[in-house]
Order: structure tokens, then sequence, then C-alpha cells
């Protein structure tokens, strides 16, 4: 069929940039919508609609005359997506692989029920139900819905601290101890086709909860690198629907590799993937909507993620310290176009590659060190 | 200063399409102009206006609003660009090196005036001209101005042939014995600094005169490498004015590198380094415009760059036999989007990276023997 197909994407963050930027290179069309007439997305999709995602008769009406239905956010409406299935589109990931992601709850019983390896955990309805479970303490408090970035959960270290948990469904996770926070994404195909990326390392920001750095392939013994892959894969396939699964996993401290989460979407823990592999996780996505063959997930040298976080406040982004970075060879930066810097934001990232991992640790401490994202001290001059 | 700079773009073809998808890695505005309200930036510049960029007021109600005026085709108004550097803007290519660049005349004149070395001409007003420099024939007569993509270009071989040549101010050009056809691009700063890629070795198609295939780097002793890139770096210099210049050069088969034509601005021969190099031509390009550092031009691997040309006709392009190529790992396809195919126009092309270049030669002729843009059999359906 001649027609340029089109992609309907559901939210415009930065996610949807990249996979824009990577689809540029490719005659289709990408359609998006997010409430935000500001966001990431707005200025460069080949249509933008300001709309809700999670309102089922937007998606629809900005749907329908898609070929394809991707998200770029888990917030959406899942009965949309039910009913774009029925009228024939291709939606991915699907709409009951998304129902069971969106529910912390059922996530965690889909990975039971599956035989794939997670942390204990329990389902409750309210922090009254912590009680009945003293065995999983020192916990996680999660709730079922709708927490993001870290919100939405909280430690529990002891039967006394219920009285200030959330009240409402929640997930009661046993604590595990961790050695190393591993990601590793896997792409499944329609004809069944199954690949994974190196597995990354994640290093958190206590303060903030957001992934800070991540460096690819993760320091662990080769066979852990596969068999982290192939837990991925094993996610993947349980789902049995087309997609990118971004499996974030936990190395325990008495060496078991257990399932967090799943996001079923490009993932911030793959932004390294469009420099340093041949086919990035947003050319794989690409790929997954057109129904094209699966891409290369080979790395081609070793790399590092660093995020842009916003720094200082709120206001016009400035980017302190680019020129240094961009004189130094094997780095890149990444800025998602936020008309707003806010604390805590994700604003941007820095992708390195280097020959070996000293010399990345060395580049890693550098952009650490020298580059912020702070608001503007004076008010943006207008041209006119 | 806080405010997103603007760029504003004379020309919206495929140079123009894999500049923005570069520059959406950062927080830049990018403006087009082109007079096709069907080019491949009409769908994806920030603001698009369809007009003629060889216009002088159409070119200067245009960029008024711009800090930065950048070209992805010569043809554009030198008058609109001298007055915008008047206005103070950031205009690269200067308006000068554009006005010696856009004339093959005052071109071959300047590298002679500057000791470039160049293959032996003349200027002559007419073919009657031609007669009076006999020594030059066996020669290449050249419109010297308005030729692209091998128009305004044909072959004298005796004074016989005169009668049949162009009629107007020309340059008639020593046929060099070519050994190989080399490009390389040269990448000047405000400050000084000179860089370039690594030489490519260009292959033509004999009947459309397109370039088809390149190779990088070009298979010649290191060092008539560093000898081409040397030569690359001093055309650069020699315009004095920041810029990327694409320096087409001759190897002659007693051994001497001479330079052919320059192109200011981002060229055929510079594609591969979107996924060949750390700081592709495109990215060197906004470095250039923001006045950021010089990028990485250092090849990451071996690479091929093969032009995907329309064939059979004219209608709503197709890309036949993708699947297999996007398949093969290392292979990276990219389509320009232009609405309509035609026999001989550029419709896109695949770069091909390889550990060695045996591997690399292979899968060339995969690409050529399986890849081709044919117009549709059938109209394309409409959706509504």
């Amino acid at each position: 069929m001649p027609k340029t197909p089109v992609i309907a994407l559901l939210g415009g963050g930065q996610l949807g940039r990249m996979f824009i930027e990577n689809a540029l290179r490719y005659d289709v069309t990408v359609h998006v919508l997010d409430p935000d007439p500001h966001c990431s997305c707005a200025g460069i999709a080949h249509r933008f609609v300001q709309g809700r995602f999670d309102d089922r008769d937007t998606v629809l009406a900005f749907a329908r005359e898609a070929d394809v239905v991707g998200i770029e956010i888990e917030h959406v409406s899942v009965e949309a997506l039910e009913e774009l299935e029925r009228m024939g589109k291709r939606v991915i990931p699907s709409a009951a692989t998304l129902r069971t992601i969106k529910d912390k709850g059922l996530q965690k019983a889909f990975y039971r029920d599956h035989g794939i390896p997670t942390s204990d955990f329990a389902l409750i309805t309210g922090r009254e139900g912590i009680a009945d479970h003293p065995h999983l303490l020192p916990a996680f408090l999660k709730l079922r819905e709708g927490g993001y970035d870290g919100r939405g959960v909280m430690p529990i270290a002891s039967v006394a601290d219920a009285a200030n948990g959330f009240d409402g469904p929640c997930v009661l996770e046993q604590r595990v101890q961790v050695a190393k926070e591993l990601a590793v994404i896997a792409v499944l195909h329609a004809d069944g086709s199954c690949a994974s990326y190196d597995p990354v390392e994640m290093v958190f920001d206590p303060e903030l909860n957001l992934v800070d750095v991540l460096v690819a392939p993760a320091d662990v013994p080769a066979d852990r690198i596969v068999e982290a892959q192939e837990l991925a894969k094993r996610v993947a396939r349980a789902f049995a629907a087309p997609g990118i699964y971004a499996v974030e996993m936990f190395l325990s401290s008495d060496g078991e590799l257990l399932v967090n989460e799943t996001a079923p979407r490009a993932h911030n823990s793959g932004h390294h993937t469009i420099e340093a592999c041949h086919s990035s996780q947003y050319d794989q996505l690409l790929r997954l909507y057109m129904d094209w063959p699966m891409g290369d997930t080979r790395l081609r040298s070793t790399a590092a993620m660093v995020n842009l976080i916003g720094e200082g406040g709120t206001g016009t982004p400035v980017l302190e310290g680019a020129d240094a970075l961009l004189a130094r060879p094997g780095a890149y930066v990444h800025l998602y176009g936020k008309a707003e810097t806010r604390t805590g934001r994700k604003m941007g990232h820095v992708t390195l590659v280097a020959p070996d991992r000293t010399t990345l640790d060395t580049m890693i401490e550098a952009v650490r060190g020298h580059l912020r994202v702070v608001p503007a001290t004076t008010e943006p001059s207008t041209t006119n």
C-alpha cells in the first residue's frame, strides 16, 4: 500500500521526540496527542493534537485515521486501545498488556503466575492490610495505580509505619537486598522473533529517586549478562504481544535475578541505544509499528547515559557547561525541548561512548561535575 | 541568552531534513523556506514557509527574525545573504563564499589565485571561444551558473564539438585522466579551528551522472588520505569564513590531487557520517550555526553510502526490497519523504557500516541488487 502509514502516538514527551527523530529517516507520518501544548513533540509531530490521552473519546477521535497506535506513557485510556484493536488497528503495546502493567498488583501477579522470579508480595486494599503480612517487612508499599517516577512508593520498615501508609489498593513488596539494579530491553515481534539489548546498570539519585546514570553493558559476569537477557525475553514472551519491554530487575545480594517492573514502551534505560547500538530502541519501536524485521541490538561500544535533571528552581532552562562537553569526543547532548525547567524534572540527557570502561568513568565524572540545567536568571528576550 | 535560537534554512530538501533530524536533539528552532509545499522538510520544520529562496525580498522576509541563516542548496539569493550579514545575523556560508562558488568560473579562478591545484581551464563567453583553447581539449564545458547534478556540463572532445556547446558564459576545463574521484568534507570554525572527515571514494552512475555509491575511507594509501584531508582544509581556509566545505577532488592517473569543485554546505558525500562518525556533517553544521565547539570527525567503522534513485517512471514512491535490507545488521535506510518518485530522482539512501571492506562490499552488492524505488502500480488509497 503506497499511502504513507500514520502512527498515532499517545503522549508527546521526550520518548516521543526521540522516536520522531529516528522515524524521520523513513517515510512515515507521526501524529501526537498530549494535553501540554508545549510538550517535547508539539512542534515536530506531523500533526499535533492537544488533548487528554487518558480520555477514551479523545483518544478514539485522535487515532481514528491511524494505521498504528503507540504509547509513550502508561497513563492512557486502555478502553480506547481495546476499541482501536477491535477496529483492526495495530496497537502496540496491546491493550491487555497495558491493562496488566498499569496495575502494579496485576503486574506482580502476572510474574508469579508465569513463573517469573520477582520479590515476594501481597495485594492489600489499604494500609490496615500491612499488619497481616509481617513476614514481608521491611517492604515497599506501592499504590497499584497512578504511580510514576518514584511517586506512589514508600518504604515500610515495620508494622508501626503502616499508619502513614497509602490508604488504597496497594502492593506490599518484600524489600530485596539489592546488589545491583539492572534493566534489559527485550523486543518481541508478531512472528515470534525476540531479541534483547545488553543489560544496563542503573545508579539512582537517592534524593530524587530518578535514574541518574546508567552504564552499558552492566558490570556483571558474562553468564549474568546472558541470564538477564533471557529473563527479559521470558517476560516479553509471557506478555505474548508484539512490543518493546523494558524490564527493570534486581540482582539481589544473594545472587538472585528478580524482575521489579516492566515498561511496555521505550524507556529511559535505553536512551544510549541511539548512539551505542546499530538499531536503537526507537528504531525497534518503528520496526514493530511497521512490521519490519528486527533490528540489530548489539552494542557498538561501551556507553553511559547521564540524565540532565533540572536544578535550582523553575524557569526557562539554560544548559550550563555544554561547550566543554561538546568539545569532548564521544559525548552526545540531548535536550528535550521543554519550555520550563523545574528542580527534579528530566530536561535532557547525555550519552557517552568510549572504547573502555575506565575512559567512560572519567567522562561520566566530567559530565556530572560540570553540566547543569538551571533556570535563566533573566527573562527570555523576545524578537519581533 | 535563554531564548531558543532560530535557524532559518534556505531550501527544504533531504539535506535540510537530515539536518533537522539531528537538530531535534538540541533545543533549537528550525525554519525552512522552499517553493515546494511537498518538499522533504515541509512537514517537520518548526515553521515552513512556501516561497522562492532565490528571491531577495522573499528571503529577507523569511529570515528577518532568525539568529542564523543557512542554506541547503546553492541557488539562493546572494543579495539577501549580504543584506542579512549587514543586519548582523550569522550567515553560513558567507555571502562572499557563495558568490564565488555559485559561479563555476569565479570558483576555478579562486583556486588558481589561492594556489590550490585544479585542472587547467579557460573562461569563455560562449561556444565560439572554445576554438581559442585547443590545448585544453579534450575538455568539459560547464555553464558558469545554474548547473546542478550533472546538468549544465558537456564533454567537448575536439573543436568540431564546439558547435553544439552551450552558448553563454562557460568554463572550459581540461579533461583529467581520473584514477579515482574523492570527496573530503572540511569544517572551519570562526575561531580558526579546522578539521576534516576521512576522504570518501565516489563511484558515479555513468547513465545518470549521479553519485551512486561511495565508500569511506577511500581505498588509497595512508599518505594520500592525509594529503586529501590537508587539501580540503586548505580550501576551507582559503574561503576564510566559517562553514562546512565538501571538496570534490580527482586523483589523476599520474598521481596528482586536483580540486574539482566545492559545495559550501552539507553534501551527498557526507551522508554516511550520520552512522559512521561521532559527529555527522549535520551535527557539525549545527555546531557552526550555534558557535559550539568542533565535533569529532573520526570514522567509527568502514562505511558505504548507496543512493536510492527512482526507477521506472513517475508516481507515488514504493521501496522494494526494504525488508531484506532492514534484516541486515549495519544497514540504515533513509527515505527523504518525497511525495513523487521520478526516474533519476534521489529518493533516499542506504548507509552500510561493516567491520571491514570485504564485508562492506558484499553488503553493497546486496543493496544494489535488491533495493529499488519505483512508482506504485496502484493509486494511493485515501483515508477520510
